[in-house]
């Protein structure tokens, strides 16, 4: 069995992004030489989510624009009695999950002709990191 | 190592629909002669999920109903600017996400006695289709 | 490769309970001896979650009351009609997602600063179980 790891560090200039990281993930893929496998992308946060959608920016609007009407930002949660201001992010983060596991086959990232990966950060302006986990043969 | 790939094909008849699929993942399991490892049961679209839950049609009613009521179809997302009229489905896909990894033990899938696996289709008449990806040994 | 399977059960006192299991995730990892790899929790039921967020319990009430908004219980649900009264359960579950795959690096889980392991119960005062999966090397 081979393995290969990799972090990526992510510093975002507003409190929500969306970033795309397909190829980042795809030359993580080739560099761990394995042919079959499983590649898992995951936030290392509590607050960001990594998900498999379009790379189409109106589409990318519509998620953000519906993620806070289902999680509000501004909104008095529990959470903030801690100090904290993110509450919502929280709830993003579950709506999003945050992680995907990824075929690969041949040695490359088994996706279909649109699936892109995602970085979502939803309390960015600080560094932050995903892990990048690759096993199989 | 082993590894063990198929993919499933669907061509459904209505716009959404949900598609038990235990039978043909358990076989694809069986086949690849893993007795310990994980199965990646993945889409490979961005507008429809796999999921892991009951095989009732009433419940299955109840979860179209909701996830409409959470991503409605005909709503006018920016996403339509494309000439696509499918965000509701983008974003019901977000909600119960693209994949599920299933345990194998003993050589079968390792799933509780309500467990059935389902590929949801948000956006169908056409062919679309999904991942199994078996590996361990 | 090296696998290792445990199984955790729960019986909770209350309908809805959030348990923090990192602690025995963490210690299945350690016995699994494998280095390099990954580990899947998943709950056995399709009422309950296995997800990665805060072990603060202010944010833990702020998402029992969030999933209560998104799917009440007590409504009428269609799945009621076969005796149960569980169908926000289900549908909670789903958001929630079932399970979590987790990355293993020098024999670890490796998981970011803040993140905690949780079983979801969301149908409880009876036996459920969730598995964990580790394969690798």
């Amino acid at each position: 069995m081979k393995s290969h790891t990799e972090y990526l560090w992510f510093n975002t200039a507003n409190r929500r992004e969306y970033i795309n990281i397909t190829d980042r993930v795809s030359a993580a893929v080739e560099k761990s030489g394995v042919r079959e496998g499983l590649c898992l992308v995951s936030a290392m946060h509590i607050t960001a989510a990594v998900y498999v959608n379009d790379a189409e920016m109106g589409l990318i609007e519509d998620i953000d624009e519906w993620l806070d009407s289902l999680a509000p930002y501004g909104k008095d949660y529990r959470h903030h009695r801690t100090g904290e201001d993110n509450g919502d992010a929280h709830l993003k983060n579950l709506i999003m999950h945050n992680q995907t596991v990824l075929p690969i086959t041949d040695g490359h990232l088994d996706l279909g002709p649109w699936q892109a990966i995602y970085y979502a950060e939803f309390d960015g302006r600080r560094r932050k990191r995903a892990i990048i986990k690759v096993i199989g043969e």
